[in-house]
């Protein structure tokens, strides 16, 4: 191990990286806002026990634990829900119900990297607490959905599988399979995808023949009809598609569970969900019953996403290259005008302006080429023409010579009318 | 430790402190954009080894550090400082000098809790690298000033204390005290404003007469004027002092070093930094040499500055209260007209307005004030009115009646023109 890299499965984000991250976190925040959910966050050191209690076990065996200073044993967080399910129970009578709540934060997994998985990545979650109806699931899947579409991603390009954990559960409480076997039995299912039907088969035994089959007929509730209806409402129908082979590993899941992934089937999960509806009061020891349900959406696969779709990727390098840009650069042609020209940065600072400028003595043509580099619209020269200013429109290389104490009105009008900054 | 708690020194933000918590990013990210800072983003679990090998003993003690399931002995950041060293010595080719960079990030402290002080917090990092000139130390002092006077503080509230290392590196230099002791005895110098003055006396021997003599007459350079002489020119002056008591606990620290104050003296310090010249070098083994300076300012010490000064803390009430509204709230007076509603509120939130309504059956005059307490500008109401829709201006009380098919225009027309949204 170098001190030069970080450590593996951890990224650095350089500027053009961290652009990339902002603009998949601000449309994040914009379309959860669209929908009239509020933002929180919540710690990302966790007591381990809140892992332990209720979450199935293919998390606990990932998790960054480990025992601090004061003897505790703590993990950095792999998921936001049971932070969601404590921090709701102790505060629920703060609010009114239904809670719509989003979050933008990083989680942490140990385990092996490959395409799509490190061992940190950030994610949005999205939860709804105390709405029992399906209203709430559709609404949480059309967030689901309009997110995706916000970076220009289409019907084309990704679909919500949806299915619901209570199809199961009642598949196998009509084959009287005791409750206790529940939750090993719809891993196994949620897996079945993913793994060769032989194994399958043998961990299901008896059971085997009707899970198959069912899963090949594709499954069917009154349920999830209902649900479609309402996307369909909404114009997202062509989203969504029923697949009771979507159960989601987490043993949490009570009902309604969905996972989108791309068209191409190229890709991991890009996000997944479900309802919850006993976690709050498994985690309060009883003392916070709410219905809830929520998704997670991963910033590393979805990044791949947006890359392998041109339309999409084209939208943020376009909106990325844009935000980069400064506004104004100041060419200081003469060292005299130093300390006037600094006088001026700070007051066009102070309204808002973007301004860079050379820390040092530079050739003109330096500080010009600088000044196109950062894409600034305006170049201000500050040389032999004082009392008056240089000023250089930067795309249409139009010049004219005003005069200092008037800059300001004049900047002031550039960006109000003609620019495109 | 209950679980329905966070662990002690950590935080969870609520609706409410999440705003603020945004809030405070908001202007940090504004500020350091205008300054040309571009943003970037380290990794927050690092090697045990980058702080070991450099810091200070001060930080090391308190490390969060933990050895992970691959025997690797990491620990979550303290500081970013040595993150950046570590990136840029990988990745300097790759960029013009100098950078001028920005971080928003979380760090983390094993360590007492105390006022203004938990076991995380978030840091605004700004760090110039490549630029040996003391116009760099004067452009990241008024960064640092102008992050501070955009929350609405002004001289009045709080001040930057300024000293040099050189100073006294000069000063131990001259009384021939060999280099290897240097650290340690600047750390007493540092510490020396916070203890008793017999302790640091009996710490520094025959040196604590002239050390203490130099402390009371304040001390001066050349350099030091310089850069209130730089500071100047902008209009910054008044925000600085000269305080050679400041010194910065961290041993990379080789030139300028600041923090910043309330005037008040109540708070812990709001920011800190300076020159860091040699460590780049010393943690890329001497591949990489480049002068670098930065400072960091956390978010609780801040925090606590804005709510004590009534300007400062009303600005952010405004903004949080502004910055929560949302646009439209549809009233479904008739639940025939659920499916009408809700096709129309998926294009509204295409369109980008921010859009909110009962997910089940609600009176009508409870919608109204669900309406009011989410701060919406327009009530949109599907009722008897179909297929017209009736449309509420909230703050006036006026009404009127829209056809439906109508309606998108008219709330575009609405909000480009009459709204406070």
């Amino acid at each position: 191990m170098t001190l030069m890299q970080p450590l593996p499965g951890f990224r650095d984000f350089l500027p053009e990286d961290c652009a990339k991250r902002n603009y998949i976190f601000a449309r994040w925040r914009r379309v959860a806002r669209r929908y009239g959910f509020v933002e929180w966050e919540g710690s990302p050191l966790e007591p381990t026990e809140l892992y332990k209690k209720k979450s199935g076990d293919e998390i606990v065996g990932q998790l960054f634990n480990f025992t601090d200073k004061g003897e505790r044993e703590v993990a950095l967080r792999p998921e936001l829900t049971p932070t969601l399910a404590r921090v709701v129970a102790a505060h629920e009578r703060e609010f009114k119900k239904p809670l719509k709540w989003f979050s933008i934060g990083q989680f942490f997994r140990y385990e092996k990297q490959q395409r799509g998985r490190l061992r940190e990545h950030f994610q949005l979650n999205c939860d709804i607490i105390g709405e029992n109806d399906l209203a709430a699931d559709i609404e949480l899947v059309a967030l689901c959905i309009d997110v995706l579409r916000t970076f220009g991603l289409t019907e084309k390009d990704f679909v919500v599988r949806i299915s619901d954990r209570e199809f199961w559960t009642g598949f196998l409480r009509e084959r009287n399979v005791p409750a206790e076997r529940w939750d090993e039995l719809l891993q196994i299912i949620d897996r079945s995808g993913r793994e060769p039907r032989d194994k399958t088969a043998e961990k299901l035994g008896k059971l085997a023949e009707p899970v198959f089959a069912t899963l090949h007929s594709g499954g069917k509730s009154e349920k999830l009809d209902r649900l479609i209806g309402g996307l369909r409402a909404r114009g997202l129908a062509d989203f969504v598609q029923i697949d009771v082979g979507i159960v989601r590993g987490l043993a949490y899941y009570t009902g309604i569970v969905f996972e989108l992934f791309d068209r191409a089937g190229k890709f991991r999960a890009i996000a997944g969900g479900g309802r919850y509806d006993n976690l709050i009061a498994q985690l309060s020891d009883g003392a916070v019953s709410l219905p809830a349900l929520g998704f997670a959406m991963g910033d590393v696969v979805l990044s791949e996403l947006i890359n392998e779709i041109p339309r999409a990727r084209e939208a943020m390098q376009k909106a990325v290259a844009s935000d980069r840009k400064i506004d104004i650069y100041v060419v200081i042609a003469k060292e005299e005008r130093r300390a006037d020209a600094l006088a001026q940065i700070q007051q066009l600072r102070d309204r808002g302006y973007r301004v860079d400028y050379p820390m040092t003595p530079t050739k003109v043509a330096r500080q010009f080429q600088a000044a196109e580099e950062a894409g600034a619209a305006l170049a201000l020269l500050y040389g032999d023409e004082w009392p008056q200013v240089k000023v250089k429109n930067l795309p249409t290389r139009e010049e004219s010579l005003i005069d200092h104490g008037a800059l300001l009105d004049s900047v002031a009008k550039f960006f109000n009318v003609g620019s495109s900054a």
